[in-house]
């Protein structure tokens, strides 16, 4: 029987990683910065010395193994990143067997939002419920989906690409050739975008803009709005094509909820005869930035229970 | 172990019920028209004498159950039609119930295109594919999702709704209290209302509009060219969605896929990082209109499976 198992969450900034015991207790926790700059050697290098510093301190009970959620699309067999904005070096390089080979330990490599559904779903908002969907609103969209209490992966692994779905037809261009991504009407780069066209300042951040509708402007309010609306497009779909019983949302857009939730729950109403006839909740993610970091975790203890 | 099962596909206006064996052989076929016009209890009375004269057919042999397809919003659980456009009179009617007592044997009720999409999987182009997806392409659009060889149902039973998938934000309004629902863009309905926006006549059908893009009338054209856009975008978010290896289409548009299949796929290959970056096959389904009466053929046994 393994007591814990160590989850890595590798962002485009941030790197961190911690020690979860079985029953979801983080017994021991690790962050830093990920140094893009220096390559993709001393990205690992900084991976492996997390997981091993974090083993150390934990000496004296078993290791499951190890999950790390990444940014990006991933080939779950081959262990690898096909295409990732916030890692380039990455793609094609087979990270997983690399830092398997360095730990001596068996590594699962998952999607950051995949992992971040499936913490939820272990310790979060979605404790105790086996299908649901996740969507991150950060500067780009991610989505997870679980299903009968795994993630869905699809044939490949790319699966829950939820920020690609178009809910403008001919609306902005995505750099991932689509025009009308959610995540281009949506995300925080969304919302800066939206703020800048309505010239609420050249070098307006989400949270400015955030700050500003709290305020009562009314041009942060329309961006917000019109915000909610797109993802409300996409979650009306989401509940018609699933009929899950609940649909998280997390990230950091999520504090400007207030001023997104109406226009988006509009949508949903209109679109969706499915959320007006089934039971069905759109509600707040729990676990913040650490949800990555639960489901990196749980990774390598689901697949021991299974 | 048992021998054969029978299904029955209940339409607005046909009803049609087999006896298929348990390797998919159809041993005993029965059709007629729905009569709808007598009432939802002469409907039943048609429904349970199809069967018990296939029962009798068969008779020496054992039947594992019965499982139908009928078209609408179905509670699994409950074997409940919550709402069908083709079917009022059955609405919160326990059919399941209903027959089940008449025939002393289990009844599986299940959407008509769940049904469709799961015989296409046991006996059709699907055959040997775990996880796919089919659209039903006719009056309306439906949607059957199977995942690990199984119908996704979600939480009440409302899951794969995928005609209600909304394709263009402020399109066509639906009954379903949407605007921009895929089968008031892709679905037969949908072709005829544009053909006659284009005068090509007030009382054309879909399928005189075939004749005409036959014929090469470029309006004709025209319509099957945006018709197929909408199906992409679609199909374009449920790769996004699913990464599964196959999307099936299947229906009475069928036919004119040659007119709508170009449009349809460079909306795919536009919209879908997944589709350009993992195999995907978008395909015409086999079975025609005996996809439903072998799905939900397959019901009772794939029970006695699992």
């Amino acid at each position: 029987m393994s007591n814990y198992s160590i989850g890595v969450d590798l962002g485009g900034t941030n790197l961190r990683a911690a020690a979860i015991s079985r029953d979801g207790k983080i017994l021991e926790k690790i962050s830093g910065s990920t140094q893009l700059s220096e390559g993709r050697d001393a990205v690992i290098d900084d991976i492996v010395q997390a997981i091993i510093g974090l083993r150390d301190r934990c000496s004296g009970t078993r290791l499951a193994g190890v999950g790390i959620g990444v940014p990006g699309f991933i080939l779950i067999e081959q262990g690898l990143i096909v295409g990732s904005n916030n890692l380039p070096e990455f793609e094609g390089f087979p990270v997983r067997d690399e830092i398997e080979k360095r730990l001596g330990t068996p590594v699962i490599l998952e999607n950051d939002a995949n992992a971040a559904a499936l913490g939820e779903k272990w310790m979060g908002a979605g404790k105790g419920v086996d299908d649901l969907v996740l969507l991150t609103l950060g500067t780009g969209i991610g989505g997870g989906i679980i299903s009968k209490g795994r993630v869905l992966h699809g044939h490949v692994g790319m699966a829950g690409e939820l920020g690609h779905l178009t809910v403008v037809p001919n609306g902005n261009p995505c750099g991932c050739g689509n025009y009308g991504c959610l995540e281009k009407h949506a995300s925080a780069t969304a919302i800066t975008a939206m703020a800048r066209m309505l010239s609420l300042g050249d070098e307006v951040t989400a949270e400015d803009v955030y700050k500003l509708a709290v305020e009562g402007n009314e041009k942060a309010k329309m961006v917000f709005h019109t915000m909610g609306s797109a993802l409300g497009i996409a979650l009306a779909s989401l509940i018609n094509i699933f009929n899950y019983p609940l649909y998280l949302l997390s990230g950091g857009v999520l504090p400007a909820w207030d001023f997104f939730a109406p226009s988006m729950m509009k949508e949903i109403e209109l679109r969706s005869f499915t959320y007006r006839h089934a039971k069905t909740e759109v509600a707040k993610a729990t676990l913040g930035n650490e949800a990555g970091l639960y489901g990196a975790a749980y990774l390598p203890q689901m697949n021991q229970l299974s």
